[in-house]
């Protein structure tokens, strides 16, 4: 089958087709997303060689188990022992021992197949197209700050970075009841965020978003995907407030430790989401994802598509493999 | 009077005597206690200058509401407006426009005499004597960790630091019901924690904590002063899991802010607490600060004091204001 793979290099590769373990199911990839951590990941973030990719929308075409075959489905993409104590506390994402779908030890969705357990498969309802369904990770992900703080209804919410995972956060606090305001820098971006109804601050590439409300938000989600948000989070958060970090970058961050302690403010990491509470949110149609992609490249493409990603103003780019 | 004062050095000064404001009471200082903050403002942490200190027991001698002459206090380091929103809330010691003792706009306890707001002072009950009342603040700062995160009975705890706060910190959270491990390099200090019960592990000055036991701990506080502690702390909390800063330093951190959105860690800023609940631990007398305090000296000796703690392995070290 045809693959993107990254070895230190992203290129287009012909390679075997994969076999589905036990328990596990065969995919056929009818769309797949491209994230900042794959880009991340070209540039050496978390040491991956492979097939990278763990945003797609597939159809099963090959399982023990019969009645998954021909369903349309997303798949989480941590896979675990389930056995250890992490897993039987429900917190398998964390095992110590999992892969990572295009991440960690584990082949990617940039391909014209990909295997998972059937465990790790949500079938897409009928109502929601491969458009939607292809958001449903980075929707967890941002999803996921609802599962780990309790939020009052009108928390005052800053959203730091208008990208992608950005303006899907802000999306997913809003429909929550919080107060979100997005922060960016990219005048376009942030007006198809006002279309949305979100409130929106722009500030110049050079300037600190904290200058024009410092220590104002009770929670401002660092989305900026570069170290120096963090310090300008922390700017922006008031004292006894909450920093939620979602971006993962292969730098080290500095900053200023005393104001954390002083200020009594919590720094809360944040990762992936469950997929279920995403189908949710898509199926209910709350959420504004049909202006998300840019354009959509055949599979064969995907080196130019990640050229576009790095020289054009966008938002969502996804690869499509021939059918 | 006799005042220990820094501007960037520090001396012993004759300075006029303070006279208290409305709502205010004239404090003789029968005892003081010198703190890491207390060397960090040395080296400019906070940018203060004026009197230094923070931790005390003294005796009203000057104030309107009668009651309170003649009166054993320890008081509350934060001087608040008491009417802004934070305030009202309950969160005085996050008032935007608060000056606090010793270390931002208001003169400190290492004088003859000091002032401050009646409500900011706590009566000592007469079965506490004054080598223990000094200890109010920093076991307060100790405290305030179980007010601000929920603490169930045996939680795997790991206190980074066996310093005079990593002291306190891990005999109050033992105190609290957690299972602590108090982590350090210096094997007399350990040898004294375990003659209380506690469980110690010595690291090698050059070695990392997190070699001896990686991603174990639910919580870790960071209590070692430096800006290298917070990384090992984050090597040593298990995912999912809090890592609670207490050190204020006067540089910049940095670290891997990728493990901390990976394993989705909680990084908790922590400071003052109630005075309250910090009486009543020492009341019952279930800590032991007999023999934390490694020698004490004349307010006129203060620069010897501080000169010792530099040279010295010691706990706390006590200023005493020739009566």
């Amino acid at each position: 089958m045809k693959a993107l793979y990254v070895d230190g290099q992203l290129s287009l590769r012909d390679v075997p087709d994969p076999k589905p373990g036990p328990g596990e199911a065969l995919i056929r990839v009818r769309l797949a997303g491209i994230c900042g951590t794959d880009r991340q990941i070209l540039k050496g973030y978390s040491g991956f060689h492979g097939i990278p990719g763990h945003e797609f929308v597939g159809e099963v075409v090959e399982c023990d188990e019969k009645r998954w075959t021909g369903r349309r489905v997303v798949g989480e993409i941590n896979v675990t022992c389930g056995r250890c104590d992490r897993c039987r506390r429900g917190l398998g994402r964390h095992c110590a021992s999992r892969t990572v779908m295009g991440i960690v030890g584990r082949p990617g969705a940039f391909a014209e197949f990909v295997t998972l357990p059937v465990a790790n498969l949500h079938e897409v309802p009928v109502e929601v197209p491969d458009e939607e369904a292809v958001f449903v990770e980075p929707l967890a992900a941002a999803a996921e700050i609802l599962e780990q703080m309790p939020l009052a209804h009108g928390t005052r919410i800053a959203v730091l970075g208008a990208g992608r995972l950005g303006l899907l956060v802000a999306q997913v606090l809003r429909h929550a009841g919080a107060d979100v305001t997005l922060i960016g820098r990219s005048e376009w971006k942030l007006k198809l965020a006002r279309s949305w109804g979100l409130n929106t601050v722009r500030v110049d590439v050079n300037a600190d978003a904290a200058q024009w409300a410092p220590r104002t938000f009770a929670v401002v989600v660092e989305a900026t995907s570069s170290p120096q948000g963090l310090e300008e989070a922390l700017r922006l958060v008031e004292p006894r407030g909450t920093v939620v970090m979602k971006s993962t970058f292969h730098q080290l961050a500095h900053f200023d430790t005393a104001r954390l302690v002083v200020d009594e403010i919590t720094l809360l990491g944040s990762r992936c989401g469950r997929f279920d509470v995403a189908l949710d949110l898509i199926r209910r149609d709350r959420l504004r994802l049909d202006e998300f992609v840019s354009r959509t490249f055949a599979l064969e493409e995907g080196l130019a598509a990640f050229e576009y990603l790095d020289s054009t103003p966008c938002l969502k780019v996804l690869l499509r493999p021939q059918p």
